[in-house]
């Protein structure tokens, strides 16, 4: 089934709005084994006419958002109507909606609040408990020279409850018997993305000449997500040329966030967790607690950026600072065994490093970072790592690595 | 000038990461007194050709984004170069470019790094000094039929270095002799769009009305920004209007980040600051220390999320803690207190609050914050807000807030 997303918006286009509306459709449909063959966005106005009259020719189902409202820059339901030749018609049902919403708050509809209920003749009208405009769903010509069209509001508490309760009955009922694709993701930490590619791309490629299995890459930084879609058979012969790849490096096969795997085996096993940062500068700490509930594991964190404060709250000897710099492998150790002790939870984690764009050296370069992890009755592990990138991506691959330094403890992966 | 952004990749597609593309290029080429016709986004792939294919009789500058890097589903360049007719040759500068950052590394580019060096006939080569992929810009073909084409990377940090330093002097000389419009922006903290809107929209328009000034405004969570552009006579006049309307909630007439700003004024004065933080859980700290050279003015963060971490750490009383809860005006101030007191900083502020989505109660609903400000030789304050939104949102808005109070005490605007 071919899909085409429309919004609608002269906001989208001036980034006054960023366009949630395409990633969010993307994860609605891939519930569905459905996936977006493309998605346009254009300013109010006649833009809408151009980009409509396209999509009909080219797909089986076009979701259209925004352009349904009260003023006169709201014009998709009739160019819709335009295009496709049918008549509007007030609907009475409609009319009555808006008068209810206007006398809830004690007003009456202005004047203009009637060309939201003109319905395109042959239009189902898509009710919506949470504004003035109906969605509308205009079926399929049946010698099949138009897609259903489905007309959403804008605005996302409007559009997401109508999508839920009223398109995706009709998407199923469309979809009829069709067999769903299979997904699979695997999100591989601190590899990079031509590395892993070197490593899966030959033998998955020949699964992919056998039809019907895709493979897709994404990749942030210290993360890269690598994705199999298609007929289940395909997805777990080529899952497994993934596993096998990379044994430790899968963080995991679904699209949990490092930190939620983290957390997640940390409040399993009832342990806790606390940092101590110098270069991420407190990046860790505030991941970790981005995920709802991660006090249960979680209980603190030293942002000890100066070497007054290393010395101070984790212990650092100020002649260790001296002898070593700050950014070193003994000092990475006496921060973590330092903060583990201070805080006295099952593990703890240390980052020191430098992550520019200066302090860099012939022998510690920019991006060079030592990490430590000290856990209750383990021996203390310090790892040094070299990032590449400016000071935002250091300080992401630091955090990655940290984290995953940590999964791998707790997976008995090390 | 008809612009078209064509953002490419299956990930943006499947909803894994929102497109902040069209949003970002929206305000670019706004400073430049542009704005796109349309944004496109399609899946990794043969979509692309057919994306492609189509912007090329519609428009005058066809920015692309994605699908230049090493791996198989990367086929941008092959597919312009097809529908353009041009083949394609190995650029070896580049080929040197790409060893380059593998030896950097210690490693050689694995093969199918070479792709990334096939440059078509006649474009020209857009350095990429944060990856391996050059950009790409193949010129107009002069008798019209084809667009100025620029082929760039996908991940921001390669992006908007390239697009600033290589795409917008391009832009920029297409224009020719078209006078440059004057571009303002004032960055607002802490007022909600439309809290702003009802005190300046109404004095604009009439600016509006005289023709060529166009305002737009950009809201992100606790931060509005509010932009003019047109001619420089008639920006000055609405500029005025801007300053008298917020005498004290602009943080800047720049795009620099609040926390630049903050630390700007800290560093000039020589003075220093350590923070406390609870529900914020580091991010001031580590938002703090994405500034290069932020180690001059922030010392030490305090990451206080389990009640004793406050009490050990910052010495706040377990009896203050069993009376007032967590989430309260003494605790705030006991924690910015012991904060300022250990870390011995000129400012220490702090943050305690309920970020959600649980831990709310009808007297201290989801979205309470305390902020505490203490500074040496100043009486310390205390500041209660309600924050809506979810937990990042809630998260980033008490950032906002917390560093906003802390620059009006340095600017003597409190």
């Amino acid at each position: 089934m071919k899909i085409e997303i429309l919004n609608t918006g002269t906001e989208l286009m001036l980034g006054k709005v960023v366009n949630t509306h395409g990633a969010w459709f993307g994860r609605e449909l891939f519930k569905l084994g459905l996936r977006a063959q493309r998605q346009t966005c254009v300013p109010d106005g006649e833009a809408i006419r151009e980009a409509i009259a396209e999509s009909l020719t080219r797909c089986d189902v076009l979701l259209i958002t925004g352009g349904l409202g009260p003023t006169t820059d709201d014009i998709t339901r009739e160019i819709t109507a335009e295009l496709l030749g049918l008549p509007l018609l007030l609907d009475e049902s409609v009319v009555r909606h808006i008068e209810g919403i206007f006398a809830h708050h004690g007003r009456k509809p202005p004047p203009g609040n009637e060309r939201q209920a003109m319905v395109p003749e042959g239009a189902n009208v898509l009710d919506n408990p949470n504004g003035t405009a109906p969605g509308l769903h205009v079926p399929a010509r049946p010698d099949g020279s138009s897609p259903h069209l489905f007309l959403l509001p804008g605005p996302p508490r409007e559009l997401h409850p109508m999508f839920h309760d009223q398109v995706v009955p009709r998407l199923r009922s469309l979809l009829g018997d069709t067999a769903l694709p299979t997904f699979l993701n695997f999100r591989i930490i601190n590899v990079g993305e031509s590395a892993i590619a070197e490593k899966i791309e030959q033998p998955l490629d020949a699964l992919v000449g056998l039809g019907g299995l895709e493979v897709g890459y994404c990749a942030r930084p210290g993360e890269v997500d690598v994705r199999l879609i298609g007929p289940s058979g395909l997805v777990a012969t080529g899952a497994e040329i993934v596993r096998r790849a990379f044994p430790t490096e899968i963080a995991t096969e679904s699209e949990a966030e490092l930190q939620e795997v983290v957390l997640d085996l940390l409040t399993a096993r009832g342990e806790t967790l606390s940092t101590a940062e110098s270069c991420t500068g407190g990046l860790i700490a505030s991941t970790l607690t981005d995920v709802p509930g991660a006090s249960r594991a979680f209980l603190r964190g030293y942002v000890t950026y100066a070497n007054e404060a290393k010395t101070d709250l984790l212990g650092v000897p100020p002649e260790m600072l001296a002898a070593h710099g700050a950014v070193s492998e003994p000092v990475a150790r006496a921060m973590v065994e330092g903060c583990r002790h201070a805080a006295g939870t099952t593990h703890a984690l240390s980052v020191t490093g430098i992550a520019g764009p200066d302090g860099g050296s012939e022998e510690k370069p920019v991006g060079t970072v030592f990490i430590g992890l000290a856990s209750e009755g383990r021996e203390t592990r310090v790892v040094r790592l070299r990032h590449p990138g400016d000071r935002p991506t250091v300080k992401m691959r630091t955090l990655r690595s940290a984290l995953d330094l940590l999964r791998r403890r707790l997976q008995g992966l090390e």
